[in-house]
């Protein structure tokens, strides 16, 4: 074990058990990776409770999400291949599981649109709020690999985007670092909070 | 006391904890048990806070139920044993009380159908969201025994279920394991919150 | 100060960390009693904050409310003496001031009815869920003394009451001990928190 | 660095610890300042998270919020210079970004009206529930010395106020000490929830 990995599967632990507590990873749900400097993927063993982990519960996983120690990582380690894949620059991938983002992805076609929020500005390169950031929500499909095929093609057309969603399932959002992936994780999941409540209060 | 029951009524103390943590035994709700090796049971005293046990809080009964110490079990004992009798791999039943499940079993008729989850997953031998789990209520009644029937009556037609609600009264889950248990009670809240949340938004 | 003195504004000071721990004596509000084995009453010091209690922000009055010290005891002490004379097993009040029961008694006009609850049974005497409990709502007054009188009045028509509402501040609860008075507001809290949602649903 | 200067750094740093614990100041949102005995404002510097202040994350200003040490404070600071120069005994300038601060000032035009509350007692110099407290709501805006203008013009015609809203932004109120503030903000956002709740029951 590369001391490397040892740090990065620390902040992968620690991410874990932060995300919990705020009840964003229920059950088992969620998955989270790094991508180590040499390439390789520092993903969450499938199945393991996110806000228990202990470094024996990430592995590595070559750049294409193959297991390098027969492990199985998370299902869903494809998507985060294809964000590692397109954006040299970013290193941490995140996928929460939180009622906001389940509940909005269910009940939206296509996208949301967040607009006229000050805490845009926690997205890297807003530095107003007088803009729009549009988060695409894809139908939720257990073949991982079309899944990610289609948020590919999606990026193709409308990069940059922050984050994404998937229907009943809960939402992407990746950093340059882990500390950075959590900073737009906290920022999605309170805009989903006003999202969610917005449409909860009686017009009149 | 055996190891054995020292073991099982730690982690009964520590699932009490969790549930009452999270707001889902409040005041001295709920109820928690565990199966032994050979076939007694290992659940609450009646009466105590779920979030403040001891080891001292559980007690022993027989595989019907029966007290054998003298103390009270908790009033719903007999629910316990219906799903120890009927399942031989389930070793834990756990009884939260939390506010949606009191709600929803209070707003519905019948039965909770959930849908389009892919947190569903979390349930024991559901590989896909493309399913649907159904959560039958019952009416709420003192008499435990025929509650505990109407339980039994209603798994010989509809078996497997993952737990059921009572009106006005919480719901029950269980599995191989406390872990086992408390991971399907992480879903469930999760999806009841999911469905009290849908219920108050407003349609245009 | 006596060993007595000195337990109860322990159990005081937990009291008040447990209530503002779960957000129901925000900023300064709520006020915490216990009766002492002389008759007197050990109460909080008006203006603290209930959450960060001291020993020291305990003070002592007289059965009456008067002070025994030269500090000023909580604004609103002579609700507490109100129950204290009238219920001589009664060695506990508590008042915290939650957001729930801060618009429940708004929203509503003379009582909260609460029924077909499990939770029903957390309350001292009741031992089904087929029955209601009654929570007098009464509207807030400056003049402490009067309003005192007026939940006086209103008891002699109605005891037992297991708790009441003063509309836009808060609630009372009482009970044998401090650990009893906590389970009422457990109890109560759990049950408006379930009137408030269920107001929320939309029909249809 | 002065002993005062340390303290009061302490001082944000907790404050800081303490909003963020309560979900008030999520990613890298809102930003804290205390005024020094000879007029010089301790501030937040620009872009750190509030929940994981150390003293190191807070800079010095003159008394017009000029940096004195290169760093950059927090965007905001002119409006923490606002109040500071109109109000001599303001000691500590307080800026939340919660969920709910941001949907009403999104929600409501012009102004927040707070009444019937017993907890506007909080607020110093209130001593009934029988009065209105009214926040108001100002448009965002990037240009900070222009919404500071437009701060200070507003209470020429109606100071005193307790806090004030930014559209999509959050809200700001202020103090005789941190802790006087820290007391404001419970009580606002109390008041908040109870409005965003209020917004979301059903009528009938």
């Amino acid at each position: 074990m590369s001391t490397e990995f040892k740090q990065r599967a620390e902040e992968l632990v620690a991410a874990g058990r932060f995300l919990y507590q705020r009840g964003w990873v229920p059950a088992t749900s969620g998955n989270l990776s790094v991508r180590l400097r040499d390439g390789r993927i520092a993903v969450t063993v499938s199945g393991r409770h996110k806000g228990f982990l202990t470094p024996n519960d990430i592995m590595i996983t070559d750049a294409n999400g193959q297991s390098q120690d027969g492990r199985r990582p998370s299902a869903e380690t494809l998507l985060h291949v294809q964000i590692y894949r397109r954006c040299p620059d970013i290193q941490a991938v995140l996928h929460p599981h939180s009622v906001n983002a389940t509940l909005l992805s269910r009940m939206l076609g296509g996208e949301l649109l967040l607009q006229d929020y000050e805490l845009l500005k926690a997205f890297s390169g807003i530095d107003s709020h007088e803009c729009s950031v549009r988060v695409p929500i894809f139908e939720n499909d257990q073949d991982i690999a079309r899944l990610a095929a289609k948020v590919d093609a999606h990026m193709d057309q409308f990069a940059p985007i922050y984050g994404y969603l998937i229907a009943g399932h809960g939402f992407y959002t990746w950093g340059r670092s882990v500390e950075d992936a959590l900073r737009h994780v906290e920022a999605f999941e309170f805009l989903f909070e006003c999202e969610m409540r917005l449409r909860g209060v009686n017009k009149s």
